[in-house]
């Protein structure tokens, strides 16, 4: 493997874009989110050989929200097993925001893939009913996974995305009509606004998901999370579903599987190469992160590591 | 880079399908498709060292189809630049089939990507401004970066369309009602028929292809076609929207950026490795190759060469 | 007025579609409207001069469900104001079924019209808003308009609604979501699930809706309910909106304003002459009486008492 | 019946909206409409006793455009029946514009209603089907049941119409990617575009709606139309569909089945009473008569004679 500077790299992209005026918005739906300062900016990379490059606030934690629904469905995977799993959501992108509730009518319930709201939400339902303490012992996967006994949810932003949940709770009643809910309402939601709120350090993001850039094994712990062939899956799935409806200006531009989150945290992987995580927290009319796509297409440019 | 025996490779995946009942129908609303014999099977694989590996009807010509959008797209770049297109046709993926003309209205005439039948209308409204002779220019366009003088249009076909094109007809006038058609009707459905009549067997596609495995340059004829950054941006586009709504199906299951025609073609790209084309006639509901998608699917799991 | 003898027309046309078979089926989703003999027949006609034609069970207390939404409105109409109540919901009709939630999220949370679900949730939040005891003022309202004490909701139905309703839950939350539910959700849709509950027979609906036949006054009991051009408005409303996706068959084939219920009951009225009331339980494929809606068309034919 | 002084009533009208600014705008999408003075006014009421009540330019032929929706599906009914035609289009209202394409696909090509664009060409498709010489027979039939000779097509606005309509050469080909248009596309087209093109002033409008008013017959001539129960249900079309989607609006306004046009024309009927027609050129943002619309509202209030 040829060794790039991606520290140098990082420094260079982010002179290149100082210029450049950042014209997202912070997510202010709710306060934990609308408190952070808008001019964080952290970057960190591990390389499979456990290269460290790191840039900024890398170290500090923040909401990594949707970022989360990768680490669900993974759980869910290793619980039921893919034939169970897709017979109750899909793997295909989900096309505009706009039609996300037609859609969830038209395929009866079925929502088109597990980074949408609705697909996480069903994957949390799996998870209430395969797990003895759902959010320990997602919390508990998360930990091992990571070989960090840190992380951590925020109750309490968990609790504000409760309070103001209401399109989540129109998408979940939805889905219960059509049968595709088993559990009971408030707990599946409880879970998944849990999940949402967990906070990780750009740094941490990039050691959770090392095994989605090895093959489905955490090289620093040795530890299996899951098999090669589900690991190539889930990166299939970010690919072409992690940008909600900017997936394709993601790939086009970064070229690596990845997955966003309104805290304005992204998390990529390079298979065979790295994973690396970004934090700049205001975020483009789609919800991603404006700067944080920036830096990664210039990072994959730069490095040429695109996966295309 | 590894040797992998390709070849063997396909014969072991073509005998495991053996007992495999290929429960697609040939394409028939129109004579050319419908009189192919349903049990052809072609496999070719050109590796970017010029390897070459093949099976069965490697060699026989078919319709290709919607696989043809991808050589008018990049056509059409190296025409207007990027910037330019894409003002005109999105790169997102389309969602559902039942979506497509809601999605043109909403987005007022601007197709979500230029592999859906109107984004490929688009895309031969640009050529049409750009070329003096559309129709010559681009089949010179395919001559020379296949380095095969003889790869011709099949007017039959291209005629056939035409009389039962009238969904194609429908997008184009919604189209021009939003000003998104430049040209005359007549004509750009004129170059968008021909283009899909091409006719090339599985060996001509995959070198024909061989672009975008290679960043841009065919390898054999040191022809470049378009820039690296260009190529990898198709890829991508590929990954995304090459399987209309099962795209997320043949990237998680297959692995690579490709591109599927109706007349059960289907090519498919590993950047840095290989181009490999499928022929097999019977298509699954979706109107993808329903073996050619079995068959790739076994060639990436057993030679280990997805692209996650 | 001529003198027309409804009561032998009504026998007349039960006569006729005696050989008829009934295709519809019993709403079937709560025990309460389940268990209901569907062989049940009523009919019951009042002029506004107090004429009164009756037929078979017309004495019976039945499931009124969304007639009810039509005295919801009335009662929301006086509260705040038809210039403040267009402003949450409008009169115009809904198209299908399908379209209801895209539709909602299409206008941003405003129902097309008070009669579908969303519209109805919209006026009970309106009421739970003007109201000091909403469920019993509504109550207290109806039997004022009626002149009969004994209305009443049924608890165990509505209780029964509450716990499958999961798509209102779907509905008022995402109007919640868009600003346009103003009080607690759960207190919102107890009004609405009470007041589809309530109890009535066909006598008492003719008697309960005689203003919307006499220009905004019971002419029975001397009672102005509404002023004329309101119940004109309601009137329309009515004719536009009342039969959800069958609006233009009710008003082609019986040619009055009217409202059906899943409970297999319809009112309808002829301004200026008489209203009228049917039950019969089997519901059409389109959720309205199917037997009922053959005998208010053999009813305005023979007495030739279309409004156009 | 009581005699009314409508044109004392329509003076009172025009005066009290002196003082309203006319917020509409004419259509403009042909020469042959946007050069029409803006501030014509006409009204003409016919009686069905006969008596005429008139104001400003009532006398002055403008183009009908959709006002003669109405006049095509009354042949068309006389030609195969409702049977038949309600196989290949519906009866419902249409929801939103926004719709009108989405609806078409879901329900496979049938419109919803004939006063919508696909519905009126599917009926113009029915009448090339029927008719030896569509175009002469039909303007044959509309001097018939009028009784005037000179009502003639605007071959000029007609041509126009035929060069911007994109729109509608999008719907009929998607119709008859579904088999529900019969005839060459063209010819159809062509019958549509000279229907619409027809030009007539309020007199003769209401003059040639009379039958509508009158049960079927038109009592100045005594020729008879359409039976009353045909009449009857034109009628209810008109008053669920004649205004697109402000169908509503202008029955919970106006409260009489009507339709309207793009060249600021509304015909209205109330039955056993009168015809009236009123034009105003300049149009609401849902397309119809701005003005139009508030003197009809007027008018009916005025006159007690909503039909509700």
């Amino acid at each position: 493997m040829i060794n790039i500077d991606y520290q140098a790299i990082f420094h260079e992209v982010v002179d290149e874009l100082a210029g450049v005026h950042d014209r997202g918005e912070v997510a202010d739906y709710i306060p934990g989110l609308a408190d952070v300062d808008p001019n964080k900016l952290g970057i960190h990379l591990t390389t499979i050989d456990n290269q460290q490059h790191s840039y900024g606030d890398f170290d500090e934690r923040f909401s990594i929200q949707s970022i989360s629904k990768v680490l669900t469905l993974t759980l869910a995977m290793e619980m039921i097993g893919g034939d169970n799993l897709w017979k109750r959501v899909g793997i295909e992108p989900s096309g505009s925001a706009f039609n996300s509730l037609v859609q969830l009518e038209y395929e009866r319930g079925m929502p088109r893939n597990p980074f949408i709201n609705a697909g996480a939400i069903v994957i949390c339902d799996v998870l209430v009913s395969c797990l003895d303490n759902p959010k320990q012992d997602l919390l508990d996967f998360i930990r091992r996974i990571s070989g960090n006994q840190t992380i951590d949810y925020c109750a309490k932003t968990a609790e504000m995305e409760s309070e103001t949940g209401f399109r989540n709770y129109a998408l979940i009643n939805l889905m219960r009509d059509f049968g595709n809910i088993h559990n009971d309402i408030e707990t599946v939601l409880d879970l998944y606004f849990y999940s949402c709120s967990i906070t990780m350090s750009c740094k941490e993001l990039s050691e959770t998901f090392m095994f989605l850039a090895a093959y489905g094994t955490n090289p620093m712990l040795n530890t299996v999370v899951v098999n090669p062939t589900r690991a190539q899956r889930i990166n299939s799935i970010m690919q072409l579903c992690g940008f909600y409806d900017e997936a394709g200006e993601f790939s086009f531009r970064v070229g690596l599987p990845g997955k966003s989150g309104v805290g304005g945290g992204i998390i990529a992987v390079h298979p065979g190469r790295y994973s690396v995580a970004v934090w700049s927290p205001r975020l483009n009319k789609k919800g991603n992160s404006y700067k944080g796509m920036l830096i990664l297409e210039g990072m994959t440019t730069k490095s040429q590591t695109s996966i295309f």
